[in-house]
C-alpha cells in the first residue's frame, strides 16, 4: 500500500495531475537539525525538465513542509511561563522525557488539533459505510461531571443495581435506553450546544460546563456511542477483537481515561444467568439476540445487534486558574494558562468518536470482507463427519 | 522480522539444531479441505538426502499440525446439544457468522486456551524488564459481583466522591490504594485462591464465587493492575499512546469488557483544578508528580509514576443451569452447559493481565529505546534561538 | 489477528482441543538469561485446577521451549575451530555483530532449516489456489554455475540480443521459452535430481554439481518459476507492487542475490517500442497481450499473463576445503568446513521458491478480494462525465 | 504511531500550531462518490468556536482535498485515443481490472509523480544518516540500453568471466569497480546529464538516448548504488533480512524489473572457494572482508564493508510513435502518445534510488538501535559453557 517501514514510516500521496503530492514521514528522530534547502536538494535532481535528455516539462517541484519542524520560522519571544513549566497533566513533561527536546508550539502531536485529519480520514469511512451497508454512527455526550443521563436512558453501566440478582434480564436494560441506541439521530444531537440528546439534561450541562468556564476551571464527562446495522462477523479473533480495536481507536484520542463496552463494568456485577444474552428467531429468520448485554460483540466478534460503548474524557488540563507546580528546575511556583480554552471537551468530542469507530468498522469489514470472499469460492467440505452439517454460506 | 504477509500471515521459528520448526499460519480461508499430506509433499521434496546432488544427511522432515484443523481426526460423537445452540453469549454464533462453519471444539481461536501462548510470551518479557528495569508488574482481584475491595483501597473509579469539587486533590486518592500499588507483590496476593489481597473481602469473594458455583451460575470481577518502575517516555504519539495499546491488549483478552486508566470513568467528574497532577522535585532531583489521577500517562507517553488500571470482566457465559434460548434453525428451547468450567475468572486472569501488560511495556520500550539511541547521537542543534534552552539529553 | 506487537511481536496460536498451543516471541533481546522455569511459574498460576473456585479440570500446562536458547542444554565440547573463526560468507560474523553473542549451532535464523516452515505455510496457500482458481506454480532449475538452459529455452535475460533494435518483438522471446511457462509440470521438474526439465542441460549440470563436490567446493545457481492463472488485479499501488512483494519474498530466502520479473536486466536494452506488450483480444473477449515482456505484471498490478522471473543463488559458502581467513581476533589461519554439505542449494531451493511464491499471490489476492468485494456493493457513480464510460464491475 | 489501520489506512499529520493538518487515507474502496461537503459536514461539528460552551477561537477547518478524487473537478473533453486504448506496458489496463474503474489522469497512483514523494522522505533520512554516521548514499546510470560502462569499472554482473574457475579471487572484483564504489561522489555524477560519471560511456549514453528520443522510442538503463559506512549488523533475519528490504524499495519504483545485490546474478557461476569473502584484520582492529563478492551483506545482515546493488530500468512504456495495439474493446488500432515525456528514465531516477536506500538504511538501523540498547543493557550471561567466551558488547 502506501505506507514503507516500521520505525522509519513513510506515507506518501499523490497522482499524476492532483493539486499536490507528497509524504508524511513518521518517527524521524528528534533533534534533526533540517531544512527545505536539504530536501529541495534531492527534489531538484529528480524534477523534470533538468537537460535535453528528460522531459522538457519544466516542473519546480518545491518542497513545503507543512508540520514537524520546531524553530524554522519561530517567532522570537520573551521568556514566557511556558518555557518555565511543564503544564501539569499534559504532556510537555512526558514528550520532553520521550524526545529530550521541548516543543515549541503547545503539545506537538498531543494536540487535540491532529484530530482533524482523523474526522476527515471517518466521514470518508463513514460515507462507504451508510452507502452500501446503512450503517449508522451516533455518538453523544451522555455525562457532564457528575451530570448523567436520567437513569432510565443510562448506559449498563449507570443503571441502578439493586439487588445483587436482576429479576429479569429481558428488563435489566432500560427500555428508555435501548430505545435511544435504536433511534437517536445526530440531527437530534445536534440540537444540543451540549450535543446531549436529553432537554433538561443537557440544560444542567450547560449550567456545569459555564460554572466550569467561571471558575476558570474544567470539567470531564463522557461520550456514549452506538453503531447500527454493522453486519455480524466482524472482529478478528485472538489480539483484534472487534472491543479491542475500539478501546485502541478511543484511547487514542487525546484526553481519554476510560472505556467499556456493552454492559461494561457494572456488567462484571450481574450473574451469568442474567447477563448471558439469549438467543431468539430474529424477523429474517436469522437468529437475534433478546437482551444486548454484550454490546453486539460475543468473541470478539459482532453479532449484529447494536454495538454500543462508552468513553471517558477527562476534565481539561488547561485551566485558567493558577495552580501550584513545580517549574523544570523543579523551583515551586504558580501557573495560570493563557488563552482560549475549552471547559469541557466532550460536545466537540463527539464527531471524534464517531470518526475514529467508522475507521475501525470499515478496516474490520474490509478484512472480513476478504475472508468472505475466499471462503465463498471454496468447494464444499467432502470429509465433514455425517453429524456435522454446514450451515450455508451465505449466513 | 519472522512474519511476512498482511491478511495471510506466516510467522516462522526454528533455527539448525533446535527441538522442532516450523510456522504459524493465519488468515487461512475457512472451510479448505487440508491434509498433512497435502504439506508433506513439498517438504519431501525440500528435505536433505533426497539424492546424490544433495547432503547426505537424512532427515525426515514430518509435518505435524498442532492446532487449526476441524474435522481430521475428530471422534464420532453423538449429536449432542452443543451441535443444535449456539451458547448465549459465547462466540459459537459469531463464530459461525464469521466463519461460515462451526467450530467443532469450543470457541475455537477465542478460546480461554488460547491465553496460555500469552502468558509464555509475557514471562519472557518481564523478565528482560525486571532484569534491567526493575519493573514490576502486579495484579490483583479488585472485585468480585458487587463485592470491592473497601473504599479506602478502592481505584478512583470506585472512591466516594461525595462532593462535586474536590477539597483537596492530594488526599482525594486514597492514602490506603496509594500505598498497596506501590507495595503489593505477587507473593502477597497468591496468598488468597481469590487473589485479592484483602482478608475480609477474599473472604466475601470466596462465599459469592461459591455461592455462583452451587447455583450453576457465573459471577463477574475486575482485576487492578500497576506497574511500578516504567521509565519516563513510553508510548508512540497520535494512535499507539500507552493507554491505547494497552487498552488495546487487555480487551483483547477473553470476557473483558471495560478498561480504565488511572482515575478512569469517575476521573471525568473531578475539575481540572483538582484532577491535574501537580509536579513537584522528586528525590533525585527530577520531576514527580505530587498526586496520580493521570494513572502514570500524560499525553499518551509515561511520566515514570505507577502506572495502574482496571479491567472489568463479564460473568463467565458457561453456566450448567439451564437457560431459555433458541437453537440455530430458531427453534426455542433449553440449554444446560456440560463440563466443569470457571464459576469465576478473574482469580485465573490475574497472570494474563500481567502477561498482557509486559507485552505492552517491552515493545513500547523496545521503540523508544531506538528512538532515544538515535536522538542521543545527533549533535545539539545550532539554529535554536536563544530563549529555548534545551534539556540536557539524558533528561 | 493473531500477532501482537511492533519490536517485541507475540504470535500465538491454538484452541480449546489441539494438540498444543503456544506462541512465537520474536525480538527478544539478545543476552537474555531465560529458563523454562521462568515461564513455568506464570502458566501454573494460569491453569486450570488451582483451587476449588476455578475449573476442577487439572491439566499441567508444561512450557516446552523449542527453539531459540543457545546455551541452556548445550553438551559440553572441546574448542573447536567453529568457536575460532567467522566462516567466509556466512552469518556468524554478522550474526555476532548484530546481537553481540555467539549463535552455538550454525547461522541461528539465517539457517536454510529455518525454511521448513515457509514451505509448510507455502503449502497451504497453494492448497487454496489451486482448489480455487486452478493457480499453478512450478519452480525449476535454469542455471548451475555457467551450464544454463539452451537459448531458445532461456529467460528474457539469458537470451542472445545481437543487435540493438530487435526484428520482430513477437518473436523475441523464444517460443520453446514461452511454451515452457505454460506446460512445465512438477512431475516433469521432479523427473530430473538436478529439477532442470531439460535432459542434456541437466546431465551437464549433474556434472558440474559433482566436480564441485569432488572438488570440496560449491556452486551456485538459478531457478526461474512460473505461476499460471493468476487473476488480473493482484498487487497493491506504490510500496507493494506485486513484483515489490515477490522481490522481497524471494530476496529473503537464504543465498539469494538477485532477482529479476519478466525480461529483467535484458529487458532494459530493448527499446521500448520493442518492448512494450502490445494488446489483442484474447478468447474469451477479454483483453491479452501478444508478448509477456512484462512478465505478467504491469504498474504492479497483475495483469492475468503468466507471471516468470528468475532468482540467483550464490555458491553455498560451506566448503570442505581450507580457506584462509581470519580468526575472531584477526589471527589468520586455515578453516575448513567439517560435515556433510549441499554443493548446490537450488535443486532443493525449487519447492521453497514455490512456497514464497505462493504466499504472496495468496497474501495479494486476499487483500485484492477484499477491494473488489467493497467496490462491487457500492452503487453506480451519477457524476461521472458523459465521455466517461465505466467498464462493467464483473471486469 | 501516526497510522492506524490494515486495509483501511489513516495517516495523519499535524500539530497545534503547524501550517496545516491532516491526513492520508488508503484503501478507500475504488468508485465510491465523495464530495468535499462529504468531510466537511463532520470537520464543522468538532471546530472551535461552534458555541458558548467551547473555546472562542474560531477556526474554520476547511477541508482541501489533495488527491484521489477522478471525476470531481475534471474539465469536459474530447473523445480521446486514451479513453479508447489501454496503453501497453502502462498501468491503464492493470488498473482498471484492479479498480473496476479507469483513472482520468495518467496511471493513478502507477505515476512517477507520486515519486516526489519518497524523495522528500529519503532526504531526512540521508540527512540524519550523513550527520550522525557519515554514511554515504551514491547512486549513478551503470547503462543505457546495450552502453555499459568498460568492464574494469563494471559491476560483478557485467565482468568478464573466461574461465570456470576465477583464478584470484582477491583479484577477480575489478580494482577499478572498487575504486568507483568507494570514491564516487554525487558531484562527479551530477558533472553528466546522463547521470554516468564516465566520460566516453556517458557520451555514448547521450548518443543513444538522443537516438531514441529522435527515433519517437524509448530505452532503458541500470542504476548502480552505493551505500558507503554502513553501520555492521542491520537487517533483520528471515523475511526482512537487509537485501530482503532493499528489494522491495527498489522494485517499488515505477519501472523497475529486476535487482541485485553484490556479485548477484554472476555470483551464481563463481565457486564458492572463489566466491566467498575471506576474513582479514581490519585497520581498527575489527575483522573487514578482503573481498566484497557479498555486497555487504551476509546472512541477510549488513558486515560494515560497502553495500552495493544494481536495479534494471526498463524502457519507458510511453512512446510518441504510433503502435499497433486493441482498443478497450478488442479493436486493433494504432496508438501514439501525444506529450512530451522522458526517452529514458534513469538520469531522474538516480535520486529516487538514493532515496528508497536512504529509507531502507534508516528503518532497519533503528530496529537496530533498539535491540543493540537492549541488548547493552542486560547483565552477562552466568550460565555460559567455559568454552564460550563472549565477545565484548560493543562489538
Amino acid at each position: 500500500m502506501s505506507t514503507f517501514g516500521t520505525l522509519f514510516r513513510v506515507t506518501t500521496y499523490g497522482e499524476s495531475h492532483c493539486a499536490s503530492v507528497g509524504a508524511i514521514v513518521d518517527g524521524c528522530p528528534p533533534g534533526l537539525e533540517l531544512s527545505a534547502q536539504d530536501i529541495q536538494t534531492q527534489l531538484s535532481r529528480r524534477r523534470p525538465g533538468q537537460s535535453d535528455l528528460t522531459t522538457p516539462r519544466n516542473e519546480k517541484d518545491l518542497v513545503q513542509l507543512q508540520s514537524g519542524l520546531e524553530h524554522g520560522d519561530q517567532r522570537p519571544h520573551d521568556y514566557s511561563e511556558t518555557d518555565l513549566y511543564p503544564r501539569p497533566s499534559h504532556a510537555d513533561y512526558t514528550y520532553l522525557q520521550k524526545y529530550g527536546i521541548k516543543a515549541s508550539s503547545g503539545g506537538g502531536r498531543s494536540s487535540a488539533r491532529e484530530t482533524i485529519g482523523r474526522v476527515a480520514a471517518g466521514a470518508i469511512a463513514e460515507k462507504y459505510l451508510k452507502v452500501v451497508y446503512g450503517i449508522e454512527i451516533v455518538a453523544f455526550v451522555s455525562s457532564v461531571g457528575k451530570i448523567h443521563l436520567p437513569s432510565t436512558f443510562a448506559p449498563p453501566s449507570l443503571m441502578p443495581l439493586n439487588t445483587d440478582e436482576v429479576d429479569d434480564a429481558q428488563d435489566a436494560l432500560s427500555k428508555d435506553f435501548v430505545d435511544l441506541l435504536s433511534n437517536i439521530t445526530r440531527e437530534q444531537v445536534d440540537k444540543y450546544t451540549t450535543r446531549c440528546p436529553h432537554p433538561e439534561t443537557s440544560e444542567r450541562m450547560t449550567e456545569r460546563i459555564v460554572r466550569a468556564k467561571n471558575a476558570q476551571d474544567s470539567i470531564g464527562g463522557t461520550v456514549t456511542c452506538v453503531i447500527r446495522n454493522v453486519p455480524a462477523g466482524l472482529g478478528e479473533p485472538v489480539f483484534d477483537k472487534f472491543e479491542a480495536s475500539l478501546a485502541h481507536a478511543m484511547l487514542s484520542i487525546p484526553a481519554t481515561k476510560a472505556f467499556e463496552i456493552g454492559s461494561g463494568f457494572r456488567g462484571t456485577e450481574v450473574p451469568g444467568s442474567q447477563h448471558n444474552d439469549p438467543f431468539v428467531r430474529g424477523e429474517s429468520g436469522t437468529l437475534r439476540t433478546a437482551t444486548n448485554w454484550s454490546g453486539g460483540i460475543q468473541g470478539g466478534i459482532t453479532n449484529g445487534e447494536n454495538v454500543y460503548f462508552r468513553i471517558g474524557f477527562k476534565s481539561p488540563a488547561t485551566i485558567s486558574q493558577p495552580q501550584e507546580t513545580a517549574q523544570y528546575d523543579g523551583t515551586l511556583g504558580s501557573l495560570a494558562a493563557r488563552g482560549r480554552h475549552d471547559p469541557c471537551v466532550v460536545p466537540r468530542a463527539v464527531p471524534i468518536v464517531e470518526a475514529m469507530a467508522a475507521i475501525v468498522v470499515m478496516d474490520q469489514l474490509l478484512i472480513q470482507n476478504s475472508r468472505k470472499t475466499a471462503a465463498s469460492l471454496l468447494p464444499p467440505i467432502t470429509t465433514l463427519p455425517p453429524t456435522m452439517v454446514l450451515p450455508k454460506k451465505d449466513a
